[in-house]
């Protein structure tokens, strides 16, 4: 039989997409950047179902691409062509909050945005939001290790990670959902899962840590001279729960695409949106008139200072297709790194840089780059100690600059780990390991 | 040549012991319950070093035992029988504390209590404590992903390892130590290492996140009339720090041994120490009378009250060597346990039951224990859908239960990794994973 046919008992009947009007949609990324053929989309709405289109996929020997919301930004969930796409959107459980333990268990394919409303529904708060939240999956957030807006007060998705149901390629389901605060059982496989881009494993469900709500933060938006001037902010300010950096190139973008005002009464090279329960610090932190900054008065003043901030992306994506690269530096050497960065670029790219200051997390978005940009910041990025990629993961994007942050001897135990869980290369072939 | 000549050469004339009185210490863990003679015992200096002895060892056909402060308690640091032993004394540099990001990195050799000191010296404060903070060694910690008393604000050990250097079985080295807050490119080693018991890899120095200080606490120590009410206590005072529990069995002890006064003006079947930065919320939880308890007046009655928590392994250790189980049980099943714990115990079996109540984490002591009580103890754990194994890892000591808290599935992944990593096997054979 064929493999569509073999795949639709798999599915018991369900459907396998090979017509290319409904396949399309899982054949590009959003951004445009990446696309590539599937030989057919199926949703799997159980882990069982999972594990058998796995072992009908593994018995033709044709790969397995896992698309969640489809919102990634390194081509790691679009086919490089020719694999089946396992779309996780049928597996699409969302389990009932555990007031007491802070937990609630998600199917793969539950949008972000989802498990924030469960959470709030039951007085709690989830520890990770983006912009893209109500288009990302879980299970996708969960496999890239995702990062965003909360990560300084919270941690990355791996903190927020208590267990995993997931699917080997030889179709066995893993499942400890349990959420257990404390388990010392042996190795850790949901945090080996986490960040490994369905390179490993099928996530199906993931059991998540929910968090009080955060206190009441103010919220400010203060003009920088540069980025060391955003670390002296970081360090004076206690308790910050947001430090996101834009620079004026963004800034003017957004103004300009989104129709918005000047944030500050004068113009600056940089801008550092900040959140914290007390800002009484930065009055402190220059003498009036020193510091250009403005404090949010309310709710509708605090998104509108956010806007600022959320709506890079869209801005940017108005101008062509840019090159992404998100990349994470120590924080002692982002001056430098900002320093250097014209430096590197030939002479027509236009650049756009935003970011995670606390995290010293930068996107650095390229537009008309040259050929030799990207390789060129991602040199940089190494030069200066740090990596090549901070929340967005590796992918077919990055994948030939992985060598660039992990040193032969890293590559070659992920290479073992790999070929222990997945050793006929299913999974996501072409992802985060160059072939 | 000899695999001692061989080690010699591999350390540069470093001493290899042999002589049973020297390494007699090595082989015996502290509790007395684990023993095993060593074929002889190393203590390499640096991750080169430690490579060279693995190739030897290798080389040799010779298994490999790490010994940290040999403070555990489940026998994953003593031999089986004619292994060498690795000690990671030497390994016992300690960086500069990094005040901006917040970082440190410490030899695996490097005593917790010292790391706590060097936090504290900076203005800042390490994440794990636990009572054998004076002899256990980082390393150690990390290997068993150690929990202790401040799990429930803080997360367990993994939550504050930013990166390792370690190790592999071939002799290569694997190095992250950049202390990165983001970094997705590819697998979590370090998260994997973390926990894996000397399984996977030995690890030589780690990059440890530091806290900013506590808030000041309030401690309080409550009379309960079991574990039911405990969690009461648990769901209605906010921002709780601690929440140690110990049933009444063991005060008494500790009381005996000590010679404490009585904690409280009446006997209660369970205690309850708490810390928070206010605890206004347990003079509402009753009305006057109804909650019998002392919230500690100053830093001297804070110590004071802790004593009858921290005592409790020295106080059971006068009474023999007893049965320590170490499990973790959903927070909603917890009183379920309590009440048909005494019921799975042979008659004349003592049992002294303390931890973590925050975590779900009891350590089940049993004195005159009979062969069949440990079996029956972490069946019922395993019933009520708990963990055999919370803080102190497997080891030797509960290998033969792996199965109760592990599926097959889950078992076949985690020996498919260590096959990867340590093909020969020669980490901690025996430890963890059953042969």
């Amino acid at each position: 039989v064929s493999l569509e046919t073999a795949l639709a008992g798999a599915l018991e009947g369900g459907p396998v997409l090979t017509d290319p009007a409904l396949t399309a949609s899982y054949e590009t990324d959003w951004t445009g950047a990446f696309s590539g053929r599937a030989r057919c989309v199926v949703s799997p709405a159980t882990a069982d179902a999972v594990g058998r289109v796995l072992r009908v996929c593994a018995s033709y020997g044709v790969g397995v691409v896992v698309q969640g919301g489809n919102t990634g930004l390194v081509g790691g969930s679009v086919p490089g062509g020719g694999e089946v796409v396992l779309s996780t959107r049928k597996l699409c459980g969302l389990g009932p909050v555990d007031p007491v333990a802070r937990q609630v268990t998600a199917g793969a394919g539950v949008p972000l945005a989802q498990v924030q409303r469960a959470a709030r529904g039951a007085g709690l708060s989830y520890g990770i939001d983006f912009a893209a939240r109500d288009s990302a999956t879980i299970g996708g957030t969960v496999a890239t290790n995702a990062g965003g807006v909360r990560v300084l007060a919270h941690g990355t998705t791996r903190a927020q990670v208590l267990g995993v149901e997931a699917v080997l390629a030889d179709g066995s389901v893993l499942r400890r959902l349990g959420g257990l605060a404390k388990d010392a059982t042996g190795y850790d496989l949901a945090a080996l899962l986490t960040g490994s881009e369905g390179t490993l494993a099928v996530l199906t469900a993931v059991r998540l840590r929910l968090l009080p709500p955060d206190p009441p933060l103010q919220t400010a938006l203060v003009g920088l001279a540069g980025l060391a001037e955003g670390l002296v902010v970081l360090s004076r300010v206690p308790d910050l729960h947001a430090a996101e950096v834009m620079d004026r190139a963004g800034v003017s973008l957004v103004c300009a695409v989104a129709g918005l005002a000047e944030p500050l009464p004068a113009v600056h090279p940089a801008y550092l949106l900040i959140e914290a329960p007390d800002l009484a610090a930065l009055a402190d932190l220059a003498g009036p008139g020193e510091l250009d900054a403005v404090v949010a008065a309310d709710g509708a003043d605090r998104a509108r200072l956010w806007a600022y901030r959320e709506r890079h992306s869209e801005a940017i994506a108005t101008r062509g297709v840019p090159v992404k690269l998100d990349v994470a530096l120590p924080l002692a050497a982002l001056p430098a790194f900002a320093a250097e960065l014209p430096g590197v670029l030939a002479a027509g790219t236009r650049r756009v840089v935003f970011g995670h200051l606390g995290d010293g997390n930068l996107h650095v978005n390229l537009l008309g780059a040259a050929p030799s940009d990207a390789d060129a910041v991602l040199r940089l990025v190494a030069a200066c100690g740090g990596s090549i990629g901070a929340e967005h993961g590796v992918g077919r994007a990055k994948v030939s600059w992985l060598h660039l942050s992990r040193s032969p001897a890293e590559i070659a135990a992920m290479r073992a780990v790999k070929a222990a869980l997945d050793p006929g290369g299913l999974l996501n072939p072409g992802v985060l390991l160059p072939t």
